[in-house]
């Protein structure tokens, strides 16, 4: 006998499938049960097609009437590319909706139950509503700060080392986290490093998963003084499209060499550092909703500071280097006493190849 | 239905209750199964006392006969404390021995099983072998290279700071980690820091467990010049016993001082650092068994350099503290490239409290 949670449960794991795929909005899934029998799922693939409930329907048919709607994410109330849902559940004749979490979008945030409940059917939220919510962590923070969602991943030995003191770092972690980590590419829609990575490493910054498949994120690169060469692989936005961000003074000169080659430029003020509150209104108004934050240690102290990353991926390798000079993962900061600390709350600890992969937040309040 | 794995983990399971009180013997249990009933079982609890196979012998009596012999560690062949239990096993009348793993004693290495089997009785070796060897990892080293089995620890943040630049590191870790570690230090015999920790923190390195229970290790302290003053909390040997390793040329003068305190002193050469190897040697004459390394970063560098870390423990705290100064948990080694990086294999990765706990092995033939 399922159950209410397992039917949620499916329609989460319907949403996650399409992860990465729906920016700006967010996934959604949902099942339609009558009688114990599945009549329909649905989920929303992507920006512009039809919402997980449209899919739900169209399946079920006249099945509907009766039925339990499953649906992750409160049904929309809005005209937005498409109808609003919550219409459509209300002429649905389906006599129970199981919401796992409320839209945080400030044009629904409870109108679309509101107009199914003023219908007359019964409607239940909070089932499975965490993992609804973590499932939606990027939407959500969209739509309450209009900023991308940050995530700053490195790769450290169990030493805490991101490289040698010669700044050699290939491969601190083994094949199968790399390739995870071009997954991850794959899902966001910007990665973000600064000038040094450009200029040690010359970095292309692309989705590279073996069966070609894949897109490339918007590569941004903070470059205060407009230090990048015009032969850096970034620049070539034939590949995928670059942003750099400098700062209100820079050179206008390379302004128009760097715009001939197709990339945007993004001027934010400059005062000890660039101004990243500034930098992540502009990016969201261009598109970018969630942001990848690949290093070095100074772009990730910077960040830290502004207590502006909203997680955490780190990677650890089976390796050791030590070392007076070897770099770490994080400079920067100036926390003298260990209650300073930024305080994180571990989510999930994943052994990938060799290597272990930590995701951790901030913990609340921080 | 039991089967032969079955009681052998239970033969592990009384084995392991025992660890840490059994040095420098290996901790070992012993079952008796007869027509799928246990008619013994035993373990060796301490040096000196009897050994599992004569519990378990014992508790069985006239049933040991035409039963199966279930034990972790190959029995023995040799007079030591007490008569050799091969003896035991030919004159018991059991049908069958199974035997995790043979003794790498040299004294024993396969004359135990040979004694048993020339009785007639059929032996089976290595079941469940690899289990029983990880859990007398430190006595299978003692027995091979005669020194004491070495384990680094140390707890660092996410991005692998040991301390602040100030120096301050209460606590990096949770409350239940820290209890951890005092189960740790009631199980090994030495307890091993560099002069900089005595001089920076002046830790007693005792074992501070909730019920006053647990046994203190002898405290270890890298010394080269004997600049340890004679009110550092562990030269009161009337807490627990104190070594100081110093170089051959140490001031005779500070020595008598120590020395009168109760204080041993174990002089070893000293080029480019005191000689780790000598030490070691040193250490097992008098009864080292098994040595926890607890830091600092340098004692940990030459520890790594020397080849002479047996396990890792890592603990890795949900905290971030950045910074250029702030202080990494191994320095001193001098790597150029990754592919110079120390090799290790994760064992295991646990939840303490808050922290994570990795356990780490060097690699094999690293």
């Amino acid at each position: 006998m399922k159950t209410d949670t397992d039917y949620m449960q499916l329609a989460l794991d319907l949403a996650a499938s399409a992860k990465g795929n729906t920016n700006p909005n967010p996934v959604v899934g949902a099942v339609l049960v009558k009688n114990g029998v599945i009549v329909g799922t649905g989920l929303h693939r992507k920006a512009g097609e039809p919402h997980a409930e449209v899919h739900a329907f169209n399946m079920a048919g006249h099945h509907a009437e009766g039925a339990t709607l499953y649906v992750t994410l409160e049904p929309c109330s809005h005209y937005g590319k498409t109808p609003p849902c919550a219409n459509l559940v209300k002429e649905s004749k389906v006599s129970r909706v199981v919401v796992a979490t409320m839209d945080p979008n400030p044009s629904v945030a409870g109108r679309g139950i509101q107009i199914i409940r003023d219908a007359g059917i019964e409607v239940e939220v909070g089932l499975l509503e965490k993992e609804a919510r973590k499932l939606n962590e990027r939407f959500i923070h969209n739509m309450l700060t209009n900023r991308p969602f940050v995530t700053s991943k490195f790769a450290m030995t169990l030493d805490g080392k991101i490289a040698t003191h010669t700044g050699h770092s290939k491969w601190i972690t083994s094949d199968e986290a790399r390739l995870k980590v071009h997954e991850l590419r794959n899902e966001v829609d910007g990665i973000l490093v600064g000038i040094g990575t450009v200029l040690a490493d010359n970095p292309a910054l692309t989705t590279r998963l073996p069966n070609q498949q894949g897109k490339n994120p918007t590569r941004i690169i903070l470059d205060s003084e407009l230090k990048i060469p015009l032969t850096a692989q970034v620049t070539d936005t034939s590949v995928a499209p670059t942003i750099v961000v400098c700062g209100k003074n820079a050179d206008p000169a390379k302004i128009t060499q760097l715009k001939e080659k197709g990339i945007q430029i993004v001027q934010v003020s400059n005062q000890d550092g660039l101004n990243l509150e500034e930098m992540l209104d502009e990016l969201y108004k261009l598109g970018i909703t969630d942001l990848l934050v690949e290093g070095g240690a100074e772009i990730n102290a910077s960040f830290l500071k502004a207590k502006l990353i909203n997680k955490f991926l780190v990677y650890i390798a089976p390796k050791l280097i030590g070392g007076r000079n070897s770099k770490s993962p994080i400079t920067g900061l100036d926390v003298d006493t260990m209650d300073e600390a930024l305080d994180l709350e571990f989510e999930k600890i994943e052994q990938i190849g060799v290597d272990l992969l930590v995701t951790a937040y901030p913990k609340s309040g921080e």
